[in-house]
């Protein structure tokens, strides 16, 4: 039997101001920091140890992974950074206010932009200075690889090379690995592993900085899934994340 | 021509407490968390930007890494952990209070072992509590490549192939490399480099937490080196580290 632990990052500075991130990259808040470290004191306490971590290019994932490492007493961990498990690219509504958004355009069409499967928000245009073209963390990749905008079906288009060539491997070759990551690169992860339908893996909410412990069979098929922690707590942070969509 | 700079971790509880320190894990002190935060900050005033970077599996080494890439707003930076850019394992001294080791043996005897090329102070028994044999950041190694003492001579015998193997492979490649490392890892890569003689080497003295830019040819001889930062408080640092091993 294998196991993995996911983790979203703890709260952004742009989680807390409602605000569209995608590839923006925010760091987190003092909550988020705090998050961070319960998860690594929860693992720790658990007794996980781990041989690899993956994490995105987004500092809010990489400060997260790094805080939790450190309360697990494991900075020693190799890490790889992936591109392809970055979060969700929200096109021109990065940077806008949710609520602000949602009244402009009504809730239900942000509730589509955010929870269609397969309808992208609208594009940044390739000039627009939000695009991530010039940043030198991509700077590897050819330029038709940068999204300027994505529906749940193409980040998880993007998300699944990774699981199929990195992560899925390491598994089978006994690696005991730590994912922290985003929103939508999780939920990509976990639509596959649990074959949820594009209908209902869009209201799938994960809560911020809270290690989620999946144990695979050897066709790493889960056999069940929980999270660590106060249970009550992460019902409360699921339905706040179902929430922030809504206009005010 | 290519670049590449060195660091030396910041003061770490163990430099601070004047103990022999190896490859026992301890953390940086607050200043040691000042001058890493300094070293990223010069890195970034003086416009550095790097494609990788290599450390070792020791907390100070890691640390001293994440607070510069922090400070460059570099987090994304993709880190390689290498065991063989570890500190020069100090054998039965690790832990020993170095002024009270000279005042017991006597200055010349610890000057032998701290700066002799070939000998190595007393070994670890192996069933000594202070071996690394049963830390998981060593699992994957055979316990004959775990040493119980070394001299710079077996520390220079492990750094090599990894700057062979890894390192001067990946700046041909046209990587700019940054390298958190420890006093005695970093004399190994540049007693290489300089072409530095046995008995020359263990008198060169690097100060914690300093940028050290090598500029190399096309067959990686070095052109010049310097360090960022005020050159007097520099040349005091290195003054710091010469007299570390005397008895009070």
């Amino acid at each position: 039997m294998y196991k993995i632990v996911f983790m979203r990052h703890g709260e952004s500075t742009w989680n807390l101001e409602n605000r569209f991130t995608g590839w923006t990259d925010v760091d987190l808040t003092e909550k988020g920091i705090g998050e961070a470290k319960t998860a690594g004191r929860q693992l720790r306490e658990a007794g996980f140890a781990f041989d690899l971590a993956y994490t995105s290019v987004l500092t809010r994932a990489i400060r997260t992974l790094w805080l939790a490492m450190d309360e697990m007493d494991m900075m020693w961990l190799p890490i790889k950074n992936d591109w392809r498990l970055n979060e969700r690219h929200y096109g021109a509504l990065q940077g806008l206010d949710k609520g602000e958004t949602a009244a402009k355009f009504g809730d239900e069409q942000v509730l589509v932009w955010r929870r269609s499967y397969d309808t992208p928000p609208p594009s940044l245009e390739a000039d627009d200075p939000r695009t991530s073209f010039a940043d030198p963390r991509y700077a590897g990749l050819d330029q038709g690889s940068i999204p300027l905008t994505e529906c749940l079906k193409d980040t998880v288009a993007r998300v699944m090379p990774c699981w199929d060539e990195e992560i899925a491997p390491a598994i089978r070759a006994g690696k005991q690995i730590l994912i922290s990551a985003h929103g939508n690169s999780l939920r990509a992860l976990i639509k596959m592993l649990d074959n949820i339908s594009d209908d209902d893996i869009v209201s799938l909410n994960i809560p911020n900085g809270t290690p989620l412990v999946y144990e695979l069979d050897a066709d790493l098929k889960p056999i069940r899934h929980y999270y660590l922690g106060d249970q009550e707590a992460i019902a409360a942070k699921m339905a706040a994340v179902a929430n922030q969509g809504k206009a005010k």
